[in-house]
Order: structure tokens, then sequence, then C-alpha cells
């Protein structure tokens, strides 16, 4: 059984929707988890709170650092911290190599986000219409010439305030689509700071976070936001729309970069 | 511009549907990329091949290791391996946190599973119908209760034969998802190896990963696989079935688990 109290997996934020005052949207949690091996960080992810020890010990064992219920001794969590007492705890060299799993994430908070260099995107110039906003994802899709033969892989397109697609980049991983995108523009050197970056599915902390770092005011997802990325737009200054389609969005942050 | 020979982002691959003979489907691919920096291992990411120099640029850029182009003095990809020269290359504490970002994957290839334990998993007697397939995704879609409220997160579910849902977990993260669930049967002890997973996603590497290091005999997806999911579901003896809808199906590997 799981100890701890019951957490939403949701919380109902503030949006803006052109035409209409005073919405409201049920946005899902996501929090950093810290998973503590005998009082010793192993890992940290990025998760929806919930059943945070069936976590601890699933990753435990899908990550092969052990092989059986019996090597936990006790297991519990509070808040976003999941103490596991192992009978043999693993090595610092295993530690090391598990503490890179895919998921899991050492930038745990918003806060370590400023001290990485991060600062506030400049409010700058950069504006767009509500209509051509909504143009934006059929623009991406067509252009998706991988997905298009797979059905498999997401895409970030980088859209100047007119609406046209200067940059398409395809990959398994969205992050490693907008990684893709912001270092083309940082090597030709061609500036990004006027520019909307349009993911194809939704819109998590770290995509934000990688849109806030090159200084890109405003990124639309085809899906929806989490909370951690709702308030990460907000901290940076970074206009986020969510559940962009062709007859509506959802603003969650800095709604005056957008115009009717 | 970049260097390198230039790589197919898709590849045709044998599947089984039901009632037809000889199908292929096109399927995205996936393939691990070593980042190097002055020739020390920075980042493992698992990344759909093209575009490697702008996704290194990015990845350094976007995770504050470099604050502008001028720092890198070269930077040079071949095959699964990016070299980045830079003129103050991170220092090691540095290096350690960067290593653990999300999307980075340190157990880059499949041979890393077998030296973590994993091994294939038995043919065992479990099979389903397709018909009893076929329901699944509905069935998971109708338990997802925070989903219905957010439009945001993933989910997975555990399955027997017969098709009823035994445990649903959902999360901003698949993997986690993944992990709630075989965390919780680990934890009661109750066996996975005659069970079915279904995930409302894509089917990548890293499911695929914990799922045959639960022993669990067979992964549905909702959506496409990746190349290097199917690759290793074929090693580790696990059914891969992809694109599950109401009305059809694609079998990537071993059919034999699933009947008419």
């Amino acid at each position: 059984m799981e100890s701890g109290k019951r957490v939403s997996p949701f919380v109902s934020l503030p949006v803006t929707r052109l035409g209409s005052d005073g919405a409201t949207d049920m946005v899902v949690v996501e929090e950093p988890l810290e998973i503590l091996i005998n009082g010793r960080n192993l890992a940290i992810t990025m998760r929806t709170p919930g059943n945070d020890e069936e976590l601890a010990a699933g990753f435990l064992f899908t990550e092969g650092l052990i092989k059986s219920a019996d090597e936990i001794l006790s297991i519990s969590g509070a808040g976003n911290q999941v103490s596991v007492e192992l009978a043999s705890p693993p090595e610092v060299e295993r530690r090391l190599t598990m503490t890179s799993a895919c998921g899991v994430c050492g930038k745990a908070s918003i806060d370590s986000l400023y001290a990485n260099g991060c600062k506030a995107v400049p409010q700058g110039d950069f504006t767009i219409t509500a209509a051509t906003l909504r143009k934006l994802p059929e623009i991406l899709r067509d252009a998706q010439t991988v997905f298009h033969q797979t059905g498999g892989l997401h895409a970030a397109g980088l859209f100047d305030a007119e609406g046209h697609l200067e940059l398409i980049r395809e990959d398994v991983g969205r992050h490693n689509a907008v990684d893709k995108i912001i270092g083309a523009r940082l090597r030709d050197g061609s500036p990004v700071s006027n520019r909307l970056l349009l993911v194809s599915g939704r819109a998590s902390f770290e995509l934000i976070q990688k849109a806030a770092m090159a200084r890109i005011p405003m990124l639309a997802a085809v899906g929806a936001p989490s909370t951690l990325a709702v308030e990460t737009a907000q901290r940076f200054n970074l206009t986020l729309v969510g559940f962009l389609r062709h007859d509506r969005f959802n603003i969650y942050t800095r709604p005056e970069r957008i115009s009717c």
C-alpha cells in the first residue's frame, strides 16, 4: 500500500481564450521526484505525483538496480521525495550510470534554471495574430515528411510572425527536435528572439526550459501543457499556447503577444 | 552545414497483419548518439539520425554548457557519434549533472541490457485473441480519469489474456506510468509473466527495456514503434504490437502469441 497523503494529479489553472472571459483549464501536474537510496540521491525524475513508492520500486527494478522486491528493506514517500533502504546499495560507479537513464532529470527545479544562466525572455516586439496561429499546425503537419512515412515521430517547427515555416526537424524525441532547431540557428547565427516554436505533442517543462535558454518568446503545442511548463513559462516571460488547433487554442501565459 | 553521410530517418520492416501475407511498415529510426566534448563522453541520447551536429550544438546551448556558438572550436559527426571541441570544456562536476538531463540515455545499446541482467522472456503460454486485443485501447481510454480531465498525459495498463484491465497508471511520462505498474506488481508479488502491457502513445526502446526487465511477454502501443524498439523486442522475445486500434494493428515481433 502507498503511504503519504493523496495528491491530485491535476489542478485548475486560468487560461485566456480570445473572445471569452475568465476561462480555466484542468492541467496535469508535473513535479520532480527525488529518489534517495540509503540516504544518497540516486535520481530525479519529472513525474505526475501519486504512486511514488511504486514508481521508485519499478524504476529500481527496470533499471536493473535490484533483482527482486526482497532487496528493498523499506520504502517511504513524502512530498517530492522517496527514500528507499536497500540491503546492498549500488556502488558509486553504478549509481552514476543509472542517473543518466532516460526520463531522469537533473534539473529538478525552476530555480536551477536561474543557476544555469537562464534569464527571463525580454518582452520584445514579437506578436502574432490568432488567425495566423491557428494555421500553423496544418503547415507543420504538411511538412512532416518522415511522419507521413511512419506515423511515428515528433516534430518541432520554427515560424516567423507571419506564419512562415523557416525550419522543421523531426525526431523520436521532441527535445531532440527542439535542440536540432536551436542548434541550427545557433550555428548560422540567425536570431530566434522574434520567432515562435511549435511542437507536435505536449509541452513539458523541458521544452519550455530549452525555449527559454534560447530566448524564444513563444512556444505553442498541439497537445496539453503540464503545470511545471506553465509555471516555467510564466517565470521566464514566455507565451505558452496549448491545444493549438485550426479552430481554437488556450493561452496559458503572456497573452499580450497574441492579437485578434 | 552538416557533414557526414545522409542517413534515412526511417526503414521498412516486415510486419504481420492477420489475414494478409508479407506486409511491411515504414518504421522511424531510433539510435543512440554519443556526444563527446574534447574527447570525453558527455551524454548519450536516443534520437532519430540526421542533423546530429545541430543536435549536439543545441543540446550544449539549451543545457547551459555553452553561452554562444563562439565557444565551439569544431564539431563533427560521424555515425552515432558527434565530437565537439570547446574552448573551455565543462568541469567534471558539471558534466555529471548534465549527463542526467531528460532524454539522455546511458544505456546506449541493446548489449548493455544483457550486461544489466536482462534475459529473453520465456515463450511461456500467454496468448491473446486478435478480437480481445482490438478492444483494449477503448478499455484503457475509458479508465484514464486524469486524461479526461486534462487531455494531457500518458497511460499504461496491465491486462490479462481475457482483456481485463488489472491496473492503470497515468503520468506525464510513459516510462513513469510503466514503472508505477511494474513497481506495484513487484511490491505485491503478483506475476506479470502472463500479462500484456498497453501504452497510450508510441513504443520506444526504453519501454521495451522496462517490459523485458519485468519479463512481460507482450507490449502493445496505440502509436508507432521505433526501429530500436522492434529490434529490442526481437532480441528479448517480446511480442510487440503497434498502431493498436479497434479495427486493426501491426505485429512487429513474435506474432505467435496472437491468435485469430
